[in-house]
């Protein structure tokens, strides 16, 4: 039993992800919201293997997210083969602990299954070839990732989302075995921490600067970016991650088409994998 | 104190969500997957008004999600204003319960923040103008909201996506003055039940199908959709809804753009409202 009473953990979970000035007026509290609070992106897995059935588990925490007007325009591929996992690790940067995880689970934007539905039909769907489609069924994979996420962090695992798949979505399909009309959105390591492995809850921008009322109103959010790199420079530092202010990292990913790692030609790829996006 | 067992309950919820013949292997269980296993979308708000300041605790749960390289491409406009969500209502399909509901969220893509910080550093940011990055900021959009969707469940809110509001993006642009480069993703009804609403777990498509091992398999997919068919054929019935079977939403949802109720123009509104998709 935790004798520091609900409110001062509230607090002090807030004051992790926002910084101590800039913690919002306390609200409700319940178990999950302090699970959701604490999230931190593990890089680092050890091998040990999960607890039978977690996948199931974690895919009926996904079939429960709410899904748009119910067609559910997703799939997901459970990966646990070593070889699969390196050839996926060279598409998403080399980031080693893809291969680590005992479970690799790839998200899928899934229009193959409306298409294959159309044919025994014996109609084209005209509607999966517009750029709405493409999104929806990107969005209703996001909804069964994110609740399989916080579904892994609730029965004491963490995991890590990639989206460096998205670097060479078409040898993600080759490899995966993708139908024409689906795609692998990103990926998701889900494992046990490494002894040692560094996991702590990231500071994010102030709700000043996310939240708005009413109206969309762009405040004085010059000053508000100048502290919040001043927090991230801490925690980078802290951290043993390369010195690099926020709004550096912005610049640094999308100054240049060239400092996108391949995503530049999503569109182009997303067309040949059977995607119109008309 | 619940006086039957966990695993019952795990079962019981299981079997909600999939059928009695459709029940996955039992895996580990917590009180967070019991809460995302029973979500129920809510099309019936109470007028009552929410705790105080729970506006700014489903924020936190949504800064708390993960976010693609920490870029946080997201916004959310927080809408009480009647007139507001009146006309945001004729938007999303007349539906009433955008105008009843205490608290609706629009959840915003926004690379107008980047575009902001770009001409504060005197730069032009190539990246922003990808359809690379109008997806990422519409995942990052939607991981911050599932979560706000779980922490309102958790604190025993309601909830419902209200994704018609896509049918006219460039309006709700309007309303809600958003600046170039940012568009509405979905909104999300926050509030309590009205008595009598209808509220009942939603079948979904089984583990059979949008589970793949290793490699994306189709299975017998067909057989599959016509149990789902009769599945949701009974829960139609049940519960007022117009009798419909899943294949037959599907086709009438797809089969013409004319049925896609605006959003077959999606892409030249988002090239319109400052997304260029390159």
């Amino acid at each position: 039993m935790d004798t520091i009473d609900p409110s001062s953990r509230q607090r002090a979970a807030l004051a992790k992800r926002y910084g101590e000035a800039d913690v919002p007026a306390l609200g409700p509290w319940s178990e999950t919201l302090e699970l959701l609070l604490s999230h931190r992106t593990l890089r680092g897995f050890s091998s040990a293997p999960l607890p039978a059935n977690t996948l199931e588990t974690l895919v009926a925490a996904a079939s429960s997210a709410s899904t748009s007007s119910n067609l559910q325009t997703w799939s997901v591929v459970a990966v646990t083969d070593h070889d699969t996992k390196v050839e996926l690790a060279k598409v998403g940067a080399n980031q080693k602990y893809i291969v680590e995880c005992p479970l690799f689970m790839v998200w899928i934007a899934d229009l193959s299954r409306n298409n294959r539905l159309g044919r025994e039909e014996g109609m084209h769907l005209e509607g999966n070839d517009t750029l709405e489609m493409m999104l929806m069924a990107s969005l209703d994979a996001t909804l069964a990732a994110q609740n399989a996420a916080v579904a892994a962090e609730s029965i004491g695992l963490a995991m890590c989302y990639i989206g460096g798949l998205r670097n060479d979505a078409a040898r993600v399909a080759e490899l995966l075995h993708l139908p024409p009309g689906a795609f692998a959105v990103f990926g998701m390591c889900v494992g046990t921490p490494k002894p040692g492995a560094p996991s702590e809850v990231k500071p994010r921008l102030p709700q000043s600067i996310v939240l708005h009322r009413e109206t969309y109103k762009v405040g004085d959010e010059k000053a508000l970016r100048t502290l919040y790199d001043q927090r991230m420079g801490v925690f980078s530092k802290r951290n043993d991650m390369a010195m690099q202010t926020w709004t550096q990292r912005v610049v640094q990913r999308l100054a240049k088409l060239s400092g996108m790692s391949g995503r530049q030609h999503l569109k182009e790829t997303l067309i040949r994998l059977g995607f119109p996006l008309q």
